[in-house]
């Protein structure tokens, strides 16, 4: 429980603090409001939203520029493409590569290394409006695996393959690998993938596993095994990326990519390729109020076994976003029964909920999407960044933990509010 | 809605056949009843009950007996650990094992071939009592799929890795296969798991495939994807197996294998390694007063996307369980706005959930569980099995949709009670 009364409030002076702040106004089913409006107007749009992470972990003081810099670059990517006229999971999408590019995410380039220094990287992505899915699962030798999963999830919208084959959602391994070479996305030789700084935090690494397996010999190691050194693991290198966006349209998408934990084993799955544990999104419909997104950071495991983005986005649909989150983060993660056994729960997320509201009488033709974005984690510290489309730079924040409070038990929780407006001509 | 109003009454009716056929008692939190008897009282149990599956899809009349067959001989399996006093979770497993060896099922020994003539297992096992999962997806070589998640999920059990490292819960391909042999389970060269009938479905595959492209040849493939015939895919070859089991504790858990869909991608994972999609098992706990197990068959990718193991299981809460679950087929599933582009939904469950009940005064120190057991599915048929560990034999059932009505839009739901006893002593 710690850690949760110092941060009550700090939500509500970000919101205060936030580019465009206004109360929610009549909530409406953003599908029938679409055709609706397509009926009889056509609204000039100049909205569109993005929140990234560069993940739930720890991101020391001196890599904070860096961690800054990719989101801000990730946000930028993403808004261009809403400018641009793009629908929600093509902006996440771009937000993505961009994350994964960078040699200073846990994701594409500069992945951690694997028990066999292998990169094997996890990535989904889904999309609000169809609520379509794609997901890839330690696949090796790809750039950008968002780019595989969001192959999936367009090739799955097409409908039935030849012989009313049902088109795959999930891909993993080296099947993964040669599914996207054959739809036209490019290999990368492994060792291109590799930075300078995973090759010495792989070394590392060994030597520290090396070490601990050696002070075991002539133990029971099973009973060791239970007592190691919780530190060790820390929280660091859980630097997942991901991202949500709400598009001009209000459709909602998310999507995330990882490397997964340092030395796993090779074939291990995390979170970032599960679904309703990595990413989420859903566009408001019949008894949900809200669009809403969320991208899950962290331990894969911890994030895998609570679902955390499903229940994070069921759980937006309440009235009180901050509320709602913040009870979420503790209920179904912290003290969740799934994790009973677990002393440090240790994660992230990055939740976007919108729904259209009306600020003017319906003469002035104006109307706006009220988006309240908000992130969460039990981690040292979560990197992130937002941008609206009508900003001219993006804004970006490193959120930690109060000194002395023990990640993994308690929880920091901030956000904002943004409105996107637009002219029904 | 077809087909719902014709079945309703089909539970009812199997309800007044079964073995031991009592009303619900006030229900109790299984955990809190179970502390408090064996502070006091050591109970001599002689309960346990297994219903299993061998696929919704399509079952011939030819190969109906052998599908029985196998049901009983797997239930025969689990029924022996129970009274040899194993939990739960490992008399699933051994069911499992049962219905992977039959080379009459889509799973272990078998198994459909993909596109490459290759065969890839999907499995996942979950104990309601830990809340621990253990799954591997695209492994081959492997004859017991189901053993590796079982070993995944105790392994998991056991606590942290040296240097802290968190165990997966979620293995693939190559890695899996590794991490199995590496753990004691026994490679198996692939084509000894192919038999005759898998080999030559594969062949008359192949041919429907290239002659589905050949007839594409000149026209936009695309276009063409979408008009290709329903019933090619049809609700053949979707007969994954799976499994549900309460022990002599009152602890319930579920477990599924499957080969997958015939002439899938290689890579390609079905629900039956996907959390929450292919199998679920809860212990009762707090607010949830019944100790729900479910498993699932028939098309992954509906599957997946509806998450229906984890759907079921929540909605068993509610207090009519027939209804519960013919709810949660009609609106989760048939109707879910996450398959809405689909027009046939293929897919089967079989549900298990249990209370404790007190059925005489303390004085005669008699405490029974009662059992509600549960099948449903949208495809042709669906094969199961039950059996008491107080039974000498198993029974079996193919049930079918009725001549006429569609698969994929209409649903048959079944099932029957039992009430297991106990003398505390």
């Amino acid at each position: 429980m710690l850690g949760l009364s110092s941060y009550a409030g700090v939500m509500e002076s970000l919101m205060n603090r936030a580019e465009e702040q206004q109360p929610s106004s009549p909530l409406t089913n953003s599908r029938s409001k679409k055709q609706e409006s397509s009926k009889n107007q056509k609204p000039r749009l100049v909205g569109g939203f993005v929140l990234v992470h560069a993940g739930a972990g720890y991101h020391s003081e001196s890599k904070a520029k860096e961690y800054k810099h990719v989101c801000k670059r990730a946000c930028q990517r993403a808004v261009d493409r809403l400018k641009a006229g793009a629908l929600a999971v093509e902006a996440v999408a771009a937000a993505l590569v961009e994350l994964e590019d960078s040699p200073f995410t846990n994701a594409g380039m500069g992945s951690n290394l694997n028990l066999s220094g292998e990169i094997e990287c996890d990535a989904s992505i889904m999309d609000g409006k169809s609520l379509h899915y794609g997901a890839v699962g330690a696949i090796s030798g790809i750039k950008n695996p968002v780019l595989v999963a969001n192959r999936l999830l367009s090739e799955a919208q097409k409908g039935k393959l030849s012989a009313g084959r049902i088109p795959p959602c999930f891909l993993v391994g080296r099947g993964a690998h040669d599914w996207a070479v054959s739809h036209g996305i490019p290999p990368c030789p492994s060792e291109k993938m590799a930075t300078k700084f995973s090759l010495s935090a792989y070394k590392r690494n060994k030597r520290k596993m090396e070490l601990a397996e050696k002070m075991d010999t002539g133990h029971n190691q099973t009973k060791r095994r239970r007592q190691s050194n919780e530190n060790e693991n820390g929280s660091g290198g859980l630097d997942t990326v991901g991202a949500v966006v709400v598009d001009l349209e209000g459709n909602v998408a998310a999507a995330v990519s990882s490397g997964g934990l340092a030395m796993k084993h090779p074939g291990r799955v995390g979170q970032a390729a599960h679904y309703g544990c990595g990413c989420w999104a859903e566009n408001a419909y019949n008894m949900n109020p809200y669009s809403t997104a969320v991208s899950t950071s962290g331990c894969g495991e911890h994030l895998i076994r609570t679902m955390l983005a499903r229940e994070c986005s069921a759980a937006m649909q309440s009235e009180d976003a901050h509320q709602a989150l913040l009870e979420a983060m503790q209920n179904k993660f912290i003290s969740s029964p799934f994790l009973s056994s677990e002393d440090r729960v240790l994660g992230g997320v990055i939740v976007l909920r919108c729904c259209r509201c009306v600020e003017a009488p319906p003469s002035q033709n104006i109307q706006g999407i009220l988006v309240e974005f908000l992130w969460s984690h039990t981690t040292e510290s979560m990197c992130v960044g937002y941008m609206s489309a009508q900003d001219s730079k993006a804004k970006t924040h490193i959120s930690r933990l109060p000194p002395g409070t023990v990640p993994g038990q308690c929880l920091a929780i901030e956000g904002g509010v943004c409105r996107l407006m637009s002219v029904v001509e």
